[in-house]
């Protein structure tokens, strides 16, 4: 049995939970938490949930630990650290800053003889699989990657920040004609706002100024200003009515030639209920590949690049030779 | 540069010349062919054609051969043969027969220190991967594969056998209602014939029976009876105008659970305008990281789900996380 820990049990640690579940040849150990413990109630019974301190001794009994935190302030000191102790894995996801986290993790994980897997999800994660994939076997095309329709987390964050706003769901949505043009194989130069458009579902306190709400989310840089962006005010009963759930998904869709007139397209696409319990299934099969990597001797930072994917199954070679290849 | 030989100059063997053309890390270091080399004009210029016979002096200067052969009767000898004196990857196919064939090449390319990496292509090939990768992730779920719209190679060839045939195309079509289905999410159990249908397109010698034909066809065991299956006679100039291509593709769709009411569809699809040069440039991409793992001392059998996706880039390690991750 393959010995989990989570670290922070939020949204993405319930999700390497119900992962968990369903993989029989791993246990989940322990849930860590900067909580306090005796206030959280954890999904399975009869594993004890324990204070983030106690993973700074550096001896408790995981084979892997799985870092649940955000990237944006967690995981850039977090994996690091506990790279120096364990095997580790996280699904950090500010795409420009990976190169920065990989040198930092190799360095701390090489010299404790620990094995770091970094941006392990679906994007980065098999999203990445995909475009890598696709470019080398045809090196003479284009990668395009959409996003949705699904809830983005920061930008429904981004709104929430606003005065005046309760609560925020903002659906990520793919423009159709986008996704045509590029199924076609024509390989078109796209804008940002010609790729997706956002949709904000919004709840407000009683008396709040709505058309100066709607007006700083649309002008908001970064964020909003460079989509078409609808927004719709409704009440706290309808949010949770009718957007509780955590949906996602996107597709990387690849076209390339071989020779004059001759194209091919290559398309990955996700449909995800729960984007929290896709990634954290994401991250229990890098984990087993984690486990059984640094037991043959590998250590160091690595992606989803560096992992053949026999090593993500529990089946061995003989198996999946016979019934998946 | 990586030095290529391709044995076999057919459909295949001209899809890996294409392929070739478009990695400017690899050359193509010469032909070998079973026919009179006199015979052989190629499309690379300035690249020699060699009898295959002088393969067997096993001194060839070339650092992986692509053996573009029939999974039938040229493969299960010819691959491990040549892994006894070469880097050699194929696309054998017969997928029943994988194991025994993995164990042959595995034996003569093991004594010999080489890598032979077998049944490289689209399926078996990046259809396996994204049913290994599926079923990983998530291990609570099925794998559906669906073929076409495509030119199946050998049911046209088993039509063109029959008394009267002197030339067909069959195409493998799969059935909307069942890919619906499948992208739905609920699994369902799915006969051959509720899968896939095949139409056949034939040019007749001048007063054949036609009914006969037709008969015939509808009624082959394994290739047909199991199928249904529409039959259009046409003339030699409709064929040659409307079916000259090898278009192909397909789908692999998993759909899989999470926790109660949590379901995730991954849809994987390839459409391609040929099918041989797509196979020729997945061949070209694992030649790539068979050249590379065997300089690294890596030797055996290896199949696509051994080798981690970086192998198969020109790029490094930094290049691909900076931007592909």
């Amino acid at each position: 049995m393959i010995r989990i820990g989570i670290l922070g049990y939020g949204n993405l640690g319930r999700g390497v939970e119900a992962a968990i579940r369903k993989n029989d040849d791993m246990t989940l150990a322990a849930v860590y938490s900067r909580r306090d413990p005796s206030t959280l109630n954890i999904n399975t019974p009869g594993v004890p949930v324990k204070s983030a301190a106690v993973l700074d001794e550096g001896n408790e009994e995981i084979d892997v630990l799985i870092i649940c935190g955000g990237s944006a302030t967690d995981l850039p000191g977090m994996t690091p650290k506990y790279a120096a102790m364990y095997n580790v894995i996280d699904s950090f996801d500010t795409h420009a800053k990976i190169p920065e986290h990989f040198g930092n993790v190799d360095e701390a994980a090489k010299s404790a003889g620990n094995i770091g897997i970094i941006s392990c999800g679906w994007d980065p994660g098999m999203f990445s699989l995909n475009r890598v994939y696709a470019t080398a076997v045809l090196p003479d095309g284009e990668a395009y990657t959409f996003w949705g329709k699904g809830v983005s987390q920061g930008h429904s964050d981004a709104v929430r920040r606003i005065e005046g706003v309760v609560d925020c769901r903002q659906y990520t949505i793919p423009v159709p004609a986008a996704l045509d043009k590029v199924r076609s194989g024509e390989n078109p130069e796209l804008t940002t706002r010609e790729k997706h458009t956002r949709e904000c579902f919004v709840v407000v306190e009683e008396g709040a100024d709505k058309a100066r709400i709607e007006n700083e989310i649309k002008t908001m840089p970064n964020y909003f200003s460079d989509y078409d962006t609808t927004v719709h005010f409704i009440s706290a009963e309808e949010m949770k009515r009718d957007h509780s759930g955590l949906p996602h998904g996107g597709s990387v869709i690849y076209s390339g030639t071989t020779s004059d007139n001759t194209k091919h397209v290559i398309e990955y696409s996700l449909t995800l209920d729960s984007n929290p319990e896709f990634t954290g299934s994401v991250l229990a099969a890098y984990a087993r590949a984690a486990a059984r990597l640094n037991s043959e001797g590998v250590c160091g930072a690595k992606t989803v690049l560096d992992i053949a994917p026999a090593y993500l199954c529990k089946q061995d070679g003989d198996f999946l030779r016979a019934h998946l290849l």
